[in-house]
């Protein structure tokens, strides 16, 4: 199974578990729970069964394409449903079976995990899923999103679609993944970002000017405070803002200019104003 | 056919052609034709054949939700191959079948049309495809891309995926589009975009700040720039800060804040620079 086709076999098993399949944002983000389908519903009394793709960018995570494993570029595949299903476990655990995962002779665990994102204000209880010693996905019921608690039960599950397909395809390294065949031959996971890893790897770690990371950083935050004014009142232009400001602090982290004192600054900065943006996209409605 | 199904039956087609599917760029753009996999590819020798769907954003578009067919946020479908197939129009016209769209009793045309992106130094002839007198599908053959002529026949087709929806659910208004059936029910294109285009709107024609607009455009050409230096070379972060200004161009451009000399200043740096990128892309192979 290319991975192309484990991204397809993941739709059409959670279009027929009552998903609806939704596209990626466009702005670089750390983790599929930014996507503001998911951030910015999470907390709603509306009901939602989403599942998507998203790129996920982590600067720390570069090894200049030469790690088998590890890349700051990778692939989330990401389903949220509320109310959470009461057999979400079984039927979690179905879907990979559907991939052809054999669950009898593998070892497939629920290990307990309090799972934490800062600067989104999130946290939950659930599991990291493992399959044989390795984190394939992260299974999260959330109880605060954005700073806010849950009063619905929200689920959250984040295949990891690279490790998965490296199971799948029983390849150790990451650049050997099949990722489709074309007409014109087989076309591998590293055809596509071998080079890439390596120019970002350089890019985030070396040759970003920190100098205009900062800078960013404060003028997004700036444009999304602004955009909350109440003559404006504009939570999802803030909202993309706020996101850009984050892959910054991402990057200045990468290059490791933050104190532990400032770093936590700065993530109650984004924590704060996240929680900001939240209160006012649930009570103004347009 | 729901919008959903619209895009997974175009994805199994162009699969079935020999394309393989990749995912969307994670950076705002006004066209498909800013993935890094067509715009700086299309030049190179070697052969593809891709599909993706891709959001496109083009802040003067934006109607504040009360026009029926204009969107500042769409998505296009977008296919590359290179070679071009001989009998391209011949499987682009089988898509339209495939999708259930009656070739005999519907009025389709190919209207000649010398396509130009000026900003991406791109150009091509090849037609409009009108449904019905509506436009549906770009049809090109690339000339030039990033300044650079092309030395195989590259052929780009863009599917506007709302306008082919509306058609085929026979609806007149886009936020009345079904995007999917949930098991919580149906979800309309206007669930999720109505609001979103309000804000856009509001963000893109009057709260945007202009001086941040200006600025962060002169900041990013000037991140693009410096990375293309020898001692870095890096075209790929370079190519995402260029994509970045030509966002914030296209906002300006909402904002109206350019003379037509400007304008066209403008478009030169733009030009400019993503010529300088795809030389050293192309020349420089890590």
């Amino acid at each position: 199974m290319t991975f192309q086709e484990i991204i397809l076999y993941l739709q059409k098993y959670w279009i027929k578990m009552g998903c609806i399949i939704i596209q990626p944002v466009d702005i670089q983000v750390g983790a599929a729970t930014s996507h503001p389908m998911t951030c910015l519903n999470a907390i709603s009394d509306q009901s939602i069964a989403i599942a998507y793709t998203q790129p996920s960018r982590r600067p720390t995570d570069g090894r200049y394409s030469k790690s088998k494993n590890r890349l700051q570029h990778y692939y989330q595949f990401q389903v949220v449903i509320k109310p959470a299903p009461f057999d979400i476990q079984e039927i979690y655990l179905r879907s990979l079976d559907m991939l052809g995962i054999d669950l009898k002779n593998n070892d497939i665990r629920f290990v307990e995990d309090n799972w934490e994102n800062e600067t989104l204000g999130a946290s939950g209880v659930g599991w990291e899923i493992w399959l044989n010693g390795m984190e394939i996905t992260q299974f999260t019921y959330f109880q605060k999103v954005c700073g806010i608690p849950c009063d619905k039960i929200v689920v959250e599950l984040t295949y990891g679609l690279e490790r998965i397909s490296m199971h799948i395809q029983n390849v150790e390294n990451v650049f050997d993944l099949v990722w489709a065949n074309s007409k014109f031959g087989k076309v591998k996971y590293g055809d596509i970002f071998y080079r890439n890893e390596i120019e970002q790897s350089e890019y985030n770690f070396q040759h970003s000017d920190i100098n205009f990371l900062l800078e960013s950083f404060k003028n997004h935050q700036k444009q999304s405070i602004s955009l909350l004014d109440q003559d404006k009142g504009l939570p999802i232009p803030s909202y993309e803002h706020l996101l850009k400001s984050i892959h910054y602090f991402n990057i200045l982290d990468a290059r490791n200019v933050f104190s532990v004192n400032e770093r936590q600054m700065y993530i109650s900065k984004i924590y704060n104003l996240i929680k900001k943006i939240a209160k006012i996209y649930l009570n103004s409605k347009k």
